[in-house]
């Protein structure tokens, strides 16, 4: 059964994930512009069933969405000291437009705390101007050397949350708020159970007082950091002048947030759910629900298993699925299956001759239990009432991907006390999810990162439901409050 | 009743169109990025209705998204003899990235026919991967000294469809199909009665060998072009070797489409419909459909006026409306009224304490007929079935919108045969559509440009039923084939 063009996850990780996005044709390297990819209708579709489950998301606390400069006066990114240090080194920078050289040099934009500060402070005047709840689509530039499709590239898609708000309390209300916005959409949606927590210092967002983060494991034991939402205080309200006049009648900076994900997710649902047999996706966010592969040898068959198939198809449309048809010539059956299973779609139903007669249709899912003979297990559904159990299927493999994912995140999660263990867990370029005590300074994060290369991913929100009782740090011995994460990270 | 802030059209129709703009909302100049504008949520929101709509149009030709790469490098743009020489001038450049000078310069996209025909190339290898339909969502970069907000700006958002075909039928069928859905986009949504034609070769995209356009008429008379569709024949196909092997085993080039349409469209709108007290929008892209004011004088009456606002908003909303209820504090309701006429809401409706008893509200449409003091006539309408009679009165606005843009436009229409009445209509700074004959010469169109600015927007496509006998050059007397459009433009 090895006929899968895909490396093995055990043999190659990082060529698996190369190919497993190669064969499902989501994307590819751009070449000629240095990092930067190309997101193909496969992929793209993915990220647009992310986009609209998101707003709708961001729609419903309130958010409207705008749309800012791609380009930022080079004298705007420094006027945050922390902010310019952070993202200095990646920028991509505009010295001439017009047929001319500019006065004062423009930066692709690598987030835009910065311009949209300046036009929050022309928005906002008084408190009855606030919140001020913005959210923005856009693409954005970080300079890359070492390029990773969907994890890693110059330029990458995301969406930037940037509010403004009277009270610190309420901006920080909002930092959680909106990070569990995104959980909800990474555990329901994605399929990806992500855990919930706050960066250490030397993590944070540069020029955030605190950076929450929502972190997912991959199939590898490694973190990948999903979204993040930060608390930037008043470090760009006093940067851009950003005032409101409160409901005493006087001045007072306003207190922001930003958060924020990106197409990186198209990875975290790689390596969340595929196999080495391609792709697999959860129904919430496939491009396609079902394929239908009609099956017919001689010519005079054909004409009426398609027209039977599309007849399926429409009924499954009916019903809110997105549904393809494989009418493609010249391709035996077996080859379509390969092809659509590589593709990540859910749920393949076969048509032929017989099944025309019995009024079924052979039904086999993207992951199923095996036969006596090693080959996943198809199960006949009768055309009467195929919406609902095609439906049934759909959602049941949508949890089956979730508890899939949980269970294997619990079976690589570890508590560990002691500095060999914790080498043991990371040597030989393995990684897990390892909950170990913490001094927290960034000397030992650095010192740990260092010796094993692992980091600290997050120190867990209360309701995680981790063990928040002190102890001692895995590294110093010296007080620790809680039990932070651990891993290697993308 | 002038307690508008806005300049009437009459008085200054450019200032007209920024104080529309500004009081609504809708978009600001971005000042600190040369010819770049901020678009803000009430501007944003419309755009999100063009899309989704114009979106699902593509899709349902057989349209897939993705995405490709902001920047190009300069040596793509410059392989296209024409396209080079068009867009040249306006180019914005990235020479600096990650700390260090480029080798190659970047220029930020200013279209993508480039950059894809260059993805096109390592795609297609066969006719069994044609057609091959994308539509790409995007910012571009043109570089712009003067700008209109909508209308003329450095950077905007725009689709850019690519499509590669076997034949330069199959193209020229594509290039006028998806005209046509823009023609349907926008005379069914936006409300806009564009007519469909083909550009003179002096106004033709820089590498294409036709350019058709879709062309409004604003209510100055002047000509807005709100989308074209390009035959790229195999121009773009030859510079980037993009090839297949026919059914007959031989290579060779295919032939490429390209079609976009802009934020420029907002523009559009917003000299089509509105009028002195603000913007006016078609129920199909408004962002906010009715907005209910509840009005009450005293502070016992509010709770029950605020309860019944959101009973009313909520069974609307039920009903797949968008609706607003405006229960901003120290406003009072006459300036409620004009803020939201000024964003262009097609219905208000007005509850107070009175309406409640007879179980009815007082119903505004965003421009209604006058009653005998000069004011806008209201209705009103009972709670029962006031889904039904809200439905109706949104569909015969967009209706009558519609209407009377086509009407002024018929009644703006021209037929001119001698050169002096040409030079009329156009005297003045003043703009009719003229339907006058050519003879067909790059040559005499700019001799035209020169004495009136008038240009010819477009050669009607047949079924657009304009006069398409024989004449002569309205300037040289030379024999012209059919009459064509003249109008100034934007």
């Amino acid at each position: 059964m090895s006929k899968s063009p895909i490396t093995p996850r055990a043999e190659d990780y990082a060529q698996w994930f190369q190919d497993v996005i190669a064969h499902a044709q989501l994307a590819e390297v751009a070449g000629v512009v240095k990092g930067c990819m190309v997101i193909r209708p496969h992929g793209y579709a993915i990220w647009e069933a992310v986009q609209q489950d998101l707003d709708r998301r961001f729609k419903a606390t309130g958010h409207k969405n705008a749309c800012f400069p791609l380009l930022i006066p080079m004298s705007f990114i420094k006027k945050e000291a922390e902010h310019v240090e952070g993202f200095a080194p990646e920028l991509a920078v505009v010295t001439h437009a017009g047929g001319k050289d500019l006065e004062e040099p423009y930066v692709i934009r690598p987030t835009s705390e910065t311009i949209i500060g300046h036009f929050f402070s022309r928005w906002i005047d008084s408190h009855r101007d606030l919140p001020l709840l913005i959210n923005q689509w856009a693409n954005v530039m970080r300079w890359e050397l070492r390029t990773r499709l969907f994890l890693r590239t110059s330029e990458f898609l995301w969406q930037e949350g940037h509010t403004a708000h009277s009270t610190h309390e309420e901006a920080t209300d909002e930092v959680e708020r909106m990070l569990r916005v995104y959980r909800d959409h990474m555990w329901e949606v994605l399929a990806v159970p992500v855990i919930c927590g706050v960066k250490s210092a030397h993590e944070r967002f540069a020029g955030a007082l605190e950076t929450q983060t929502v972190e997912g494991m991959m199939q590898d034991g490694r973190a990948l950091q999903c979204g993040t939402s930060h608390d930037l205080g008043q470090n760009f309200g006093k940067a851009f002048d950003v005032m409101f006049q409160n409901e005493e009648g006087e001045r007072e900076y306003v207190w922001q947030t930003s958060w924020g994900v990106s197409t990186r997710l198209i990875g975290a649902l790689i390596m969340t759910h595929s196999d080495d047999e391609g792709l697999v996706l959860p129904p919430r966010v496939a491009p396609i629900h079902v394929v239908v592969v009609p099956i017919f040898r001689k010519t005079e068959e054909r004409d009426e298993v398609f027209a039977a198939a599309d007849k399926i198809a429409e009924g499954l449309r009916d019903d809110g699925l997105i549904v393809e048809v494989d009418k493609r010539e010249g391709m035996k059956p077996g080859a379509k299956y390969f092809d659509w299973e590589r593709k990540g779609v859910p749920m393949r139903l076969e048509l032929g001759p017989r099944d025309l007669e019995q009024k079924a249709v052979m039904c086999k899912m993207r992951i199923a239990e095996l036969d006596e003979r090693g080959r996943g297990k198809k199960e006949i559904l009768s055309w009467e009432s195929l919406g609902v159990e095609v439906g049934k299927r759909l959602d049941a493999f949508q949890e089956f991907l979730l508890e899939r994912a949980l269970s294997f995140r619990k079976a690589n999660e570890v508590e560990v006390d002691t500095w060999e263990e914790f080498e043991a867990v990371f040597a030989n370029g393995q990684s897990k999810f390892v909950w170990a005590h913490w001094d927290g300074t960034t000397e030992t994060e650095l010192a740990i990162k260092d010796a094993t290369k692992a980091t600290v991913r997050c120190i867990p929100l209360e309701d995680e439901g981790y063990d928040a009782s002190e102890g001692k740090c895995v590294k110093t011995g010296k007080p620790s409050t809680q039990r932070v994460l651990f891993a290697k990270n993308y």
